[in-house]
């Protein structure tokens, strides 16, 4: 199954593509692609929108996922950047929706709970982490493509838990 | 000049439309139109941003504004609501800019000041000055509507007023 991981914002949307398959509590990752969809400062809020829109679609597009992977919001964290972030996660869910593409949630904290065990696991551990279950030379750069993957990485292990879980009902 | 107003939320989005002209002091509007877009609680976030986007698409098509006025959203107001109305303000902005329609955002205290006077009017003295200023039998329901149209007002008078700091720079 191919999954795009997303880590919403408005200057900055991180993005990871990668197909997992396996079951049982063995799953097979394959990094595909990473990076991040930029927009310039000084543009309208709506017309950052706009490319954020227009770019997830090309992505979908291009890489096909079956499912779409996407950072939750709280409201109690970076509560000033907040709003922007909201509006930029609508504009993607929306995307996804108009693209017949399912949408899934994740929280920071399962993400990290997901990759490492722990809810609390520092940037660089979640990284290494990754860079190690894609066998991949290095960490993901930048950060917010990195937190995509991982994003991406987490969904891939709730698939496998899914598995289990019919296998040992 | 037509105005759009638009009371952003998920199960609820509230428009109004009406049309201002008039300079030095002296606005003359005109109600057209308002009503509400909703979204069935049972459909997942991605299908009611959807049905969102498109049904102000549809509205845009229709009444053709010059501009859409929509409330701005503060974190410290209705914290647990706020992620998803600001997911659904970030698809109407982005359905504005596809339509190359402007935006415009007002705070709640804007709209307030701006059509009685005092920033913390509350919302009966905001529609009976809504209901007056427009002429109308009765006062605007329901309230998200009524929102909306408070919000084109406001547009309006700003608009009056950048008339007046023209004619008296």
């Amino acid at each position: 199954m191919r999954i795009l991981g997303v880590d919403p914002g408005t200057a900055t949307v991180g993005y990871g593509v990668l197909d997992s398959s396996g079951r049982g509590g063995q799953e097979s990752l394959r990094y595909i692609a990473s990076g991040i969809i930029s927009t310039p400062k000084e543009f309208t809020p709506g017309r950052r929108l706009s490319i954020i829109r227009a770019d997830v679609i090309s992505l979908l597009t291009e890489y096909k996922p079956a499912v779409l992977a996407i950072e939750s919001l709280f409201f109690f964290k970076n509560a000033k950047t907040v709003i922007p972030v909201a509006q930029a996660r609508g504009v993607i869910l929306e995307a996804a929706e108009s693209m017949g593409v399912e949408s899934i949630g994740y929280t920071p904290m399962q993400v990290k709970m997901h990759l490492t065990g722990y809810g609390k696991a520092d940037k660089s551990m979640v990284q290494a982490t990754v860079q190690k279950l894609l066998n991949l030379p290095a960490i993901i750069k930048p950060d917010d493509a990195a937190d995509a993957v991982a994003i991406a990485v987490c969904h891939a292990r709730m698939l496998v838990y899914d598995a289990l879980a019919v296998v040992n009902p």
